[in-house]
């Protein structure tokens, strides 16, 4: 194989991200997001949100971050933010799948896409960050458009979200700030559990 | 509003482009993609394809162009690429959603991601140039992966294919080769009129 056919069998390969489906409704409640979808959505995200950063980032090694951080759901499904048992061996299903996956690509690309998803997932670079604060974002603004379609089917109570997405507080805390006055409403408004 | 109440309002209005569906089938012909997944796997064509370019390019301005190249289709729907009737007034339809998309945006990226937008659009720019041509492979390929199917419903001929994806030659020229030679295979099969 070239390093073009490679290159291409990866990216047939990345088409089934298409596939895996997240806990999280789109806003007009029709059907659940897929994996590739929200991952786009992520990297929008990050563009839109680089302004309000707390520290300095550069935004396009977040944004490719973000368009590689869910490739390992294609072997590794998506694990719901919110499901302790299946949570409990997702890195090493993950790091598994990160082997196979970005063992498709070229030497050189195959070195540099798992070194950024190795940042991303050990989040502690700024880049990597507000990444992850970015990725977070989307599903918790999603439930609040969608009365809390994702949240209710599984009973979520507000301290759950809290602590599961108080990485998005450092790296964006206007975001956080903004997000938190809505939870609280959240609840008053019974779409999340006290 | 505030600048952040108006960024989170336009990733809100964003969600809608997972809502627009495109005459391509995935991979597993299961279902046909939508414009939100189709952004993602065009971004993550161009980190992967970059090498490959001609020309000297920056690979994250391409990135930026191909996550907004798409959000006009929220209000203008997407227009199928042999579609010559829907494509004659194609251009005016995008331009009135690009000013009322990017319009939701606070100010200052309002105008760069504009200003990005119609980059994309020119097409003049080594960068912009070579995001249009990373656009046009992921249909080839998807059309490759189904057996024709996208190219089979609506009886698409070689010739067609070929003129509406020239413009892959010029930033890309060993994809163009590589697709060229499927291309023909395709029509031997049957996947595709000669
Ligand atoms: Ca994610």
């Amino acid at each position: 194989m070239t390093a073009l056919d490679q290159a291409l069998a990866f990216l047939v390969e990345a088409d089934r991200l298409k596939s895996v489906d997240r806990q999280t409704w789109l806003t007009d409640a029709s059907r659940q997001e897929n994996a590739a979808e929200h991952s786009w959505h992520a990297a929008l995200t990050a563009m839109v949100l680089a302004p309000f950063a707390r520290e300095p980032i550069q935004v396009d090694r977040a944004i490719r971050m973000l368009l590689l951080h869910d490739l390992v759901e294609i072997d590794a499904g998506d694990t719901f933010l919110y499901d302790a048992v299946a949570s409990a061996d997702q890195a090493e299903r993950e790091c598994a799948a990160a082997d196979r996956l970005f063992g498709l690509l070229p030497a050189d690309q195959s070195r540099a896409d798992r070194a950024l998803w190795d940042e991303f997932e050990a989040g502690q670079t700024p880049d990597a960050r507000f990444a992850k604060a970015v990725d977070r974002v989307n599903p918790v603004m999603l439930n609040l458009a969608t009365q809390g379609k994702g949240w209710r089917a599984h009973g979520i109570r507000l301290e759950q979200v809290l602590a599961r997405n108080a990485g998005i507080a450092g790296p964006l805390p206007a975001v956080w700030d903004w997000l938190r006055a809505r939870l609280e409403q959240a609840v008053v408004a019974g779409w999340l559990q006290p």
